[in-house]
C-alpha cells in the first residue's frame, strides 16, 4: 500500500537547508489537515503558518534551539481552543446547516447537549480535548507532506505558554499544541536520517480478542 | 493528491453492514497506527483489536448504543498508558539500542532527562499526553481504512471508565482513549452518508504570517 511507503519514506527531519516548499504543496498539506474528523466536527483549532523569518528566530530559543526552527520552509503551529465557548458551538452547527442547506431536529437536539455541557466544563479538560483534535489534523498534515515528498518534524519540544506569548495566542482564546516545521531534510547535518526507523513490534502494541 | 481524494471518500460511517473486512486490510490499518510518530518515540499506547460479538455487545451500551459497535467488524480500541514509568521509558530506548545496534551517549543522555521528567510528573497530565500520540496512530489507522475502501467510524461517544472496565485496562495500565469501528458502510441506514461533508473553510482555519 502506497501510504504505507510513505509512513515508511517519511522521519521527524532533524535538520532542514531552508530551501522553500511550494505553496501549492503547503496548501495540500493544510487542505490535508483541514478535512481531518473531529468530535462533533467541531474542529476546535486553528493553524499559524510562519513565514516569517523574524518570528521563527523568535520561536527558535523557546524550543530549545531546535535548527528546523529557522531553517525550515514554513512553520506550522497547531493552537487548539482554551476552552468550548457556546459561540464556538453554536458557528461549527450554524455552519453546517448552512452548508447542508437545512435544520434538523436531531441535529439541533445535539447542539443543545454540546451546549449544555462543554461550555460548562472545567477550561483545562476543554483544552485536553480539543488538543486532541488538533493532533488528528496534525498527523495528516504530516502524511500530506510525506506524500508530496517534503519533510515535517513532529515537534512538542516547546514552551507552549512562550510561543503562545509570542504569538498573543491566548488574547484569541488559543493554546499552543504542537508545532510541525515543513521543509527539506539537510541530510549532511541530520544524525536521525541514516537510522533505522524504531517501532515496537506489533505484538507489544496489539492484543486481539478473537 | 491521491490522499485528498481519500480524505474526502471517507466520513464516519453511522451504520455499518457487518461485513467482515479482510485481515490482510485490517492488518495494514494496524501498520500505518505502528508507523505513527510519537512524542520520544514513545508509542505510549496499545491497540485492542475486539473480533468478538459478545464483548462487542457489552460495549455497546456504554457507548450510547451506538449501532456501529456491534455491526462493525473489527473495533479498534486505542488505549493510552495511565502513566509513564521508567520501565516503559527503558523498554523503547533498549529496544532502539538494540534494533539499531549501538550505544550512544546522547541518546543515553536523553533517556536520562526523560527518566527525570515523566515518571514525577501528575499521571493525568502524563495520560493527556499519551492519549495524544494515540490520537496521531489513531488518525494514520482511519486514513489507512480509507486508502483500501474501508470505513473507520471515529468514536469519543463513550464512557471511557465503563470501557476500561469492560476490558480491565486499569489493571495493564492503560486508558481507553477512543475507539474506532472497522467495517462496511450499510447505506440505507445511515443518516450521514448522503449529507454533505461540512468543514470550516480554510480562511476560519489557517492565518498566514509573511
Amino acid at each position: 500500500m502506497e501510504l504505507l511507503e510513505k509512513l515508511n519514506w517519511r522521519y521527524a527531519a532533524k535538520a532542514m537547508n531552508g530551501e522553500k516548499v511550494s505553496e501549492d504543496k503547503i496548501n495540500n498539506i493544510l487542505e490535508a489537515a483541514r478535512l481531518a474528523p473531529t468530535s462533533s466536527g467541531l474542529q476546535p483549532f486553528e493553524i499559524i503558518v510562519i513565514k516569517n523569518q523574524d518570528l521563527k528566530e523568535k520561536i527558535k530559543p523557546v524550543a530549545w534551539n531546535q535548527s528546523v526552527i529557522s531553517d525550515c520552509s514554513h512553520l506550522l503551529v497547531f493552537a487548539a481552543w482554551d476552552t468550548y465557548t457556546a459561540e464556538r458551538i453554536n458557528y461549527m452547527f450554524d455552519l453546517t446547516n448552512e452548508i447542508r442547506g437545512f435544520k434538523n431536529e436531531g441535529w439541533e437536539n445535539y447542539r443543545q447537549m454540546l451546549l449544555n455541557s462543554y461550555p460548562q466544563k472545567d477550561t483545562e479538560e476543554n483544552f485536553n480535548h480539543a488538543a486532541k483534535q488538533a493532533y488528528i489534523a496534525f498527523s495528516q498534515a504530516i502524511i500530506a507532506a510525506a506524500f508530496q515528498g517534503v519533510d515535517a518534524t513532529p515537534l512538542e519540544g516547546f514552551d507552549p505558554a512562550a510561543v503562545d506569548e509570542i504569538l498573543e495566542l491566548r488574547q484569541k482564546g488559543l493554546r499552543s499544541a504542537v508545532l510541525l516545521p515543513i521543509g527539506y531534510r539537510e541530510e549532511k547535518e541530520d544524525w536521525l536520517v541514516n537510522l533505522t526507523k524504531v517501532r515496537k513490534p506489533m505484538e507489544d502494541l496489539v492484543s486481539v480478542i478473537e
